[in-house]
């Protein structure tokens, strides 16, 4: 194991340590782009397949619109152009042609009139197809969402944190009043907290991002913010209320019921594979991956420890009537017979793979009919009997579910430090990093100096932040309310 | 409904305006590029769904790869290169900035150094993958699938028949023996077969593709096609035993046993939202879409016929509870209650949307304890007891189900002509188009000179064709079995 860095000595090495270990993602020699690798695909899968159910049952539908996004449409909302990074992946070309040395060259022929960016993100092309299916208030609400693939060049990336390349959901809404898709912004990011906590067992704070934080071209950006373990938080899910302006840009006119036109309001929502660097670093350990079980592709894997085939072959019996019935009440179980390996290798692997729960089983335990029982989040073991496993299992999943969510919580507000002046801000972004919660006199300026000197940026206004008289802990000037201050991924 | 085409006059047309009276897509401004709907979308995860699950139970995992190739691993295999279509999408640049317009332009400074290919399919950067992946025996097989957009830049465009970005799955695949690769390909051929008859309703042929009408790079590509009911054939799905050919070109190579050293054998296979395409032009007709009832988004429709509220309310009552049993059985039901539009519009448009069942209820049902069930396969109607609908409903759908695979295997089997002269072929192809069973000489310049004067190509081998000597019908040398022409998408 020596050559696996401690989470408590490079942090950064130790999360990629934690991917590798896991098979989860690597680096493609596509600059910036991941290959994911099948266990961390299933990881997205599962966090898909939740959060895929929870916007059906919020009555929104899947649709799909083209990768490629005509340079133009980009120009059209002045906000989205000049706040949205520029760094995009830009389509010039629509041919290769092979030359004299039988090399593939760009057929120069076939230059693009007007280039194609891939999607960034997905506002323009999507408004763009909205005005022909909004006439009247018959035709809205509009509540799609899509599942895709987006591009933002990234010259530093990390995986999952930032890649060039991501997978993701977007959602965009269009609705008859503002009222409404304030709303509708409210709903999925309550969606998302809820997902965060329930599924990925991550604590979040909800809340509001600053006019210098907002998404270019939003009115307002609601977000849900992690910490991590190493004390920086991770903005996990964005919500946009986008006003009128996509609808204005994109010509987007609806008639009400008077027959009055009217500009439509309009919502965005998402969240990415960067989740799962969320998950990584709110759980995982020194022995690597940790998953809730509600997202673990295999939640109890089965090691068989014998000397002889005759033992092996009892066992082997016996675990497959376990198995089947665990199967029956939903629960993922792998037997791994492997003769190929060692129990001891079995052990270290799935740990390193986060499986949260191993059941040991030898010829001892056969005659006794028991088996050990290890569960990853505490690291704990325990001899259960054969037949009460069946019981015990999934109530030791839900209890891990819910440690996992405690002991993040517990580390969130242990991590939370309540400050005054500038000095105590200053002194604890480097001797305990975590959340901030101080006065802020709500200009820009003093925002982009608290960020120039130390690193540190609002990461919301706290949905749940008291109204309370205080002084901005930079320019002293008054506050009614305190905000959440970190450095961030 | 005069403005829609009817399918016995204009099939082109009538093929487009049952995709826009169902709201299945359209195309967007992007040329090639389409938008594919909610109610298209839900179609699509229907096929998803199923064989994601058949590609899981065959031991396929899922995992991701970058959407964009470096131009120069695009030349590595010599077939590939050449055989594969050069219309692709090309990045040359990864940065806009605005000018002094105010307007979006490339950035000169940001031009890549080496062009970014978009994936129009993803061998290459896949075996560039497997490269690290595989060294010992031990390491294989690698089974893979991936579920990701691609582009091919196409000129000529039909939605979902051929657009330049689609939707697809590939299915990779790495194996220590040629026999272990050639059984996989098989192994997949026959779980599209199995989808597109028992899911899709569509009869297919199985068999062999010619050598010049094979996937660049591969050793043998296998096919299943369909008739549509124009009488051209459609390509529904191919799975290619690549040899050792992208093994060779990325230098893959893995120990045996014995430590000596073997390139890796392969396989790729795919099918695309174009299935979507075959399924329309497969059961549709004048009043719309078709669909089997296991690939339809909603099974029944429940259609309330009323002048008092007291009335709706009755009915409500008694379909809420319907409806519930029917979902509990996995069935998924809509009841249409929109008070804006009249039951007559609501058939005419659960029709076009191809809804395999409607029930319509009205208050003369409600006193007699009845129903108006109307199936939309035959477009009978039958009047059934209420109580019955519960039985009545899950069998009315499995015999909608196989009475569409019926109909259209038996209008494959009406269109399909053995002929033995290339005057006979000729005449078939004007007169009764559909498949043709020939004999053929074996070489590409006699499939040439055919493609070239009847536009029919080679659709395949099939695989049940039986040993018979016979006289090329153009060239009339020797032959030992008959080929499936056919003019085709």
């Amino acid at each position: 194991m020596g050559k696996y860095s401690k989470r408590s000595e490079d942090y950064s090495k130790w999360y990629t340590d934690v991917i590798e270990r896991a098979s989860l993602a690597e680096h493609s020699d596509v600059r910036g782009c991941m290959v994911i690798k099948p266990y961390g695909y299933a990881i997205w899968e599962k966090m898909r397949d939740v959060l895929d159910r929870k916007f059906k049952e919020t009555g929104h539908s899947n649709a799909y619109f083209p990768l490629f996004i005509p340079k133009s449409y980009l120009n059209k909302e002045a906000q989205h152009v000049e706040g949205f990074a520029k760094e995009c992946a830009v389509v010039t070309h629509y041919r290769l042609k092979t030359d004299d040395d039988n090399q593939l060259v760009i057929d120069p022929e076939a230059k693009l009139e007007e280039e194609l960016i891939v999607r960034p993100t997905s506002e323009t092309i999507i408004w763009n197809s909205y005005k022909k299916w909004i006439q009247s208030y018959r035709d809205l609400p509009i509540l799609i969402n899509q599942w895709a693939n987006v591009v933002r060049w990234e010259m530093r990336t990390r995986l999952f944190l930032r890649t060039s390349e991501f997978l993701w959901q977007e959602g965009h809404t269009a609705h008859a009043t503002r009222e409404e898709a304030i709303e509708e912004a409210e709903r999925m990011l309550n969606v998302y907290a809820d997902f965060a906590e329930k599924y990925m067992a991550m604590p979040v704070v909800k809340g509001q991002k600053t006019e210098s934080e907002r998404f270019a071209g939003a009115e307002d950006t609601l977000c849900i913010e992690a910490l991590m373990q190493d004390g920086k938080a991770l903005q996990a899910g964005t919500s946009h209320f986008l006003g009128q302006n996509f609808a204005k840009a994109f010509d987007v006119k609806f008639a009400d019921k008077e027959g009055k036109l009217e500009h439509v309001w309009a919502t965005s929502w998402g969240v990415s594979t960067r989740l799962i660097g969320g998950l990584i670093m709110t759980h995982s350990d020194d022995e690597g991956l940790v998953l809730p079980p509600k997202l673990a592709p295999i939640q109890v894997v089965i090691v068989p420890i014998y000397k002889t085939e005759e033992q092996l072959q009892q066992i082997t019996e016996k675990v497959n009537a376990l198995a089947d019935e665990l199967k029956a009440i939903g629960i993922s179980v792998k037997f791994d017979d492997d003769d190929n390996k060692r129990p001891g290798w079995k052990f270290a692997e799935y740990e390193a793979k986060g499986v949260p729960v191993r059941i040991a089983i030898g010829p001892r335990d056969l005659e006794n009919n028991k088996a050990e029982v290890a569960r990853r989040d505490t690291k704990e073991k325990e001899i259960v009997n054969w037949d009460s496993l069946i019981q015990f299992i999934p109530e030791l999943l839900d209890e891990i579910q819910e440690n996992l969510y405690r002991r993040a919580l517990a580390f969130n507000q242990e991590n939370t430090t309540i400050v005054d002046t500038y000095e105590a801000f200053k002194k604890a972004l480097d001797e305990k990093p975590g959340f901030i919660s101080a006065h802020w006199d709500g200009t820009k300026e003093t925002e982009a100096k608290i960020k120039e000197e130390t690193k540190a940026t609002i990461r919301c206004i706290p949905f749940d932040a008291k109204e309370e008289n205080g002084k901005c802990i930079y320019s002293g000037k008054p506050s009614t309310r305190r905000v959440l201050f970190a450095r961030a991924y």
